[in-house]
C-alpha cells in the first residue's frame, strides 16, 4: 500500500501528550483546557437527550443553532449571515477545515499557507491532489509579509489561508492587514480560508479582525469557528462555516458526505446556551488573566516569552539556555523537568527551528503554578 | 466557482425529511428511529461531562472504547482486532467510509461499487478523484452477480464496496457470498470496504456474515460499523473502522485531519454501556419484531414487500397500482396519502427506477399502524 500521506506521522500534540502521561508531566503542550465546562450547558446536553433529540440533525445543523450563530455573528462583526443558506454546522474546526478545502482545492492547485500553521492544513491540501506554497511570516514578530506573499500567488493560487489569533504563535491580524490582503486579492479570483477558532480569545482591548467584518472579503471566504474553544470543550466537537451562498453550497456538498451531521443534543442544548452573550464575552478577560498570570510566573525562569495576543498560546525562546533542537529539548524538558510543551519548528514544512516552544496557559491557576515551580529548575 | 461535485444536489433524506414534515406526512424515509435511546447511556454520557471529559479524546478513540469494541467483535466474529492497532473511533459511519475511500483512493482509480447503495459512497470516491464503476445487483432478488463483478475488474481497481445488511434493500450477503468474493480477490491488489453499520439488525437466525469472520477477506479489508444504528441515537454520530495494522495506518492519517477526534463524553459512555452485550444481542429480535408487525399492516395495503433480512428498511413495490415513476410516486404519497418514503431510483446512478418505495420500519408500533392506515387509502 502506497500512502497518500508518506510523510504523515501520528500528530505532535498526540505525541506530546502520551509522552507526558508516560512521564507524569503536566501538560502544556495539547491545547486544551484542564477545567471543566459551565454544570449549565452540561444540563442543557443531558436535557436534549432525555428529551429525545437523540436522531440526526439537519444536514446544515438545526436551524435554531444555525440562527443563533447568525445572531451572535452580526453582534460581534456587524455582520448577520444567513443562516439558511450561509452558515454550516460540522464535527469541529477540523472537519470544517478539511471540507473547505475539499470544496475548492482540485489537483495542481496551489494553496498558501503561512508559516508557522496549524498541522492539518498541508495534509488537506494533499489529500485533495493541491500544492501547498508555504510563504513564512516574519520571524521576529510573525506578521504576514506582504510582498513575500504577492510573490508566492501564481495563476495556480485557489486559495489563502490565515489564521487569527494565530495557532501555534499568539499573533493576531491587524484591520491593515485585512486591507492590504482585499487590496492583493482584488480582481483575483482566489478564495480566502479564515480559521477563526479562538475568535473569543483575544486581548488588552484589542477588537478580533474577523474577515466576516470586511464585505469585499468576506465575499470570496469560508470563516471556521470552533465551540469547543469558546466553551472549554475541546471534546464535543462542534464547529461551523460561514461562507457565502455559492461557497456554502459547495461547502455542504463535501459536509454531507464527510459527516452528513454532527451530535443532536449539542446542537439543541447550543441553540440555547448562545442566547446569553456573557460567557463568550467574558472569554477575553478569563483568558487574559491567565495569560497574565502565567507570563508573570515565567519570569522567574530563564525563558523569554514573545507577546501572546490572543488563542492561549504563548512561544518561549531558550536559545540562551542551550543549543539543542526544539524538538530534542521538548522531549527532555517533558523527560526530566516534567513539563510538555510543543516544538515549534513542527509547524513548519521545512522543520525551521527557532529555538521556540509553545505553552498552551488554558488551565488552572494551581496548574501553572506547579508547571513554573518545575521549570524553575532550568 | 467551478463544482467539484457538479451532478450532486441536496440529499434525498434531507429532501425527504423536509417534504415530510411541510406535509405533515408520517416519516418513513430517511433511516432513524422515532423512538427513544435507552435512559441508561443518557445517564452514562451525562456522569462523562459532569466528570470533566471534555476534552480531546485520543485521535484513534479511548483505548478503553476500543477495548470493549475488540471484546464486542469477538464474541460477534470470533476475531479480536488489535485495539492499539486496527481500531479507530470515528464521527459516525460515514465519516470512517470517507477516511477509508480517502485512504486508499487515487486519481484515476476505479473503485467498484454494488448498486442500488448509499449515496456517500460515490461521491467520496469523486472527490478523491476516483473513477466509480458500476455493477447492479441482480434485479430480482438483489444477490451480487459475481461473473459480472468479476468483469468489471481492471488493473485499475483498487477496492470494492460492499454492505451487509443492506441498505436500501435489507437483504444479506452469505458466507458463500464472501467465499466467492475470497476467491476473486485472491491474488488481487484491491481493498474491500465493507459497510457493516447494519451488523446488528438481522433476522431469522441469520448469522452477520461480516468479513471479520474471513481471515482471507479481513486482511484486505475496512471493516465499518455504526453505533447510531446499534443503539437508537443515528444524531450521536460515532462509529469505527477495523483494518490490519497497515491500513488503519492509513486511515488513521486520514481521520486525524478530517475530525481528529470525536465526542468525548459518548466514548466514556460507551466503554462502559459496551460491557453489556444484551443491548445489541437483542436487537435482531427487537426490530425482527417490528418488521413482521409491519409487514403483516402492510397486507392490507397494495403495495407488494419484498423481503427484509437486515437493516431497518423494506421495498415495496407498486408497478401494478401506477406508471409513475418512483420519484413521483414518493413525492406524491408524501402529499396526497401524507406518508413519506425515499425511491429507490435514487440509490442507482442512472436513476434506475424499478418501481420500488425503500420503506423505514424503525418506528414506533403506532406509528406504523397509523402509517399503514393512510396507505390503505391507495
Ligand atoms: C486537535 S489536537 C490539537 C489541539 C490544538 O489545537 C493545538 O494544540 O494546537
Ligand atoms: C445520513 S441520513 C440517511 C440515513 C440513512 O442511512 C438512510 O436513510 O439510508
Amino acid at each position: 500500500l502506497s500512502s497518500k500521506l508518506p510523510n504523515v506521522g501520528t500528530t505532535i500534540f498526540t505525541v506530546m501528550s502520551k509522552l507526558a502521561q508516560e512521564h507524569k508531566a503536566i501538560n502544556l503542550g495539547q491545547g486544551f483546557p484542564d477545567f471543566n465546562a459551565s454544570q449549565d450547558i452540561i444540563q442543557l446536553v443531558t436535557k436534549a437527550m432525555q428529551d429525545g433529540y437523540n436522531q440526526y440533525a439537519p444536514m446544515p445543523g438545526t436551524i435554531e443553532l444555525r440562527e443563533q450563530i447568525a445572531i451572535k455573528t452580526e453582534r460581534m462583526y456587524g455582520y448577520a449571515p444567513n443562516p439558511d443558506t450561509e452558515i454550516t454546522v460540522t464535527s469541529g474546526g477540523t472537519e470544517a477545515l478539511y471540507a473547505a478545502i475539499s470544496a475548492i482545492v482540485s489537483p495542481g492547485d496551489e494553496v498558501i499557507v503561512l508559516e508557522p500553521c496549524y498541522d492539518s492544513y498541508v495534509p488537506a491540501i494533499e489529500l485533495n491532489g493541491g500544492i501547498p506554497v508555504f510563504v513564512s511570516l516574519s520571524s521576529d514578530d510573525f506578521s504576514i509579509n506582504f510582498s513575500q506573499l504577492q510573490n508566492a500567488i501564481t495563476s495556480r493560487t485557489r486559495a489563502i489561508i490565515i489564521n487569527t489569533p494565530h495557532n501555534p504563535t499568539g499573533t493576531t491580524l491587524t484591520q491593515k492587514d485585512l486591507q492590504f490582503l482585499a487590496i492583493l486579492l482584488r480582481d483575483r479570483n482566489i478564495y480566502l480560508i479564515s480559521d477563526e477558532v479562538y475568535e473569543h480569545i483575544i486581548f488588552d482591548g484589542q477588537q478580533h479582525q474577523s474577515v466576516l467584518r470586511h464585505a469585499e472579503l468576506r465575499e470570496r471566504s469560508f470563516v471556521i469557528s470552533s465551540f469547543g474553544k469558546t466553551y472549554h470543550v475541546t471534546g464535543w466537537k462542534l464547529g461551523y462555516c460561514i461562507a457565502p451562498r455559492e461557497l456554502s453550497t459547495e461547502f455542504r456538498k463535501v459536509h454531507q458526505y464527510l459527516t452528513f451531521s454532527s451530535f443532536t443534543p449539542l446542537q439543541i442544548a447550543l441553540a440555547e446556551y448562545l442566547r446569553n452573550p456573557e460567557p463568550y464575552e467574558s472569554l477575553p478577560q478569563f483568558y487574559q488573566q491567565k495569560r497574565d498570570f502565567f507570563v508573570n510566573l515565567m519570569q522567574q525562569t530563564r525563558f523569554s516569552l514573545l507577546p501572546s495576543r490572543g488563542s492561549y498560546f504563548v512561544l518561549a525562546s531558550y536559545g540562551h539556555i542551550t543549543d539543542e533542537s526544539d524538538t530534542d529539548y521538548a522531549i527532555r524538558l517533558t523527560k526530566e523537568i516534567g513539563v510538555a510543551t510543543i516544538p515549534l519548528s513542527v509547524f513548519y514544512n521545512n522543520k525551521t527551528d527557532n529555538k521556540l516552544l509553545r505553552f498552551c496557559y488554558a488551565k488552572k491557576e494551581e496548574t501553572l503554578e506547579r508547571a513554573v515551580e518545575r521549570l524553575m529548575k532550568i
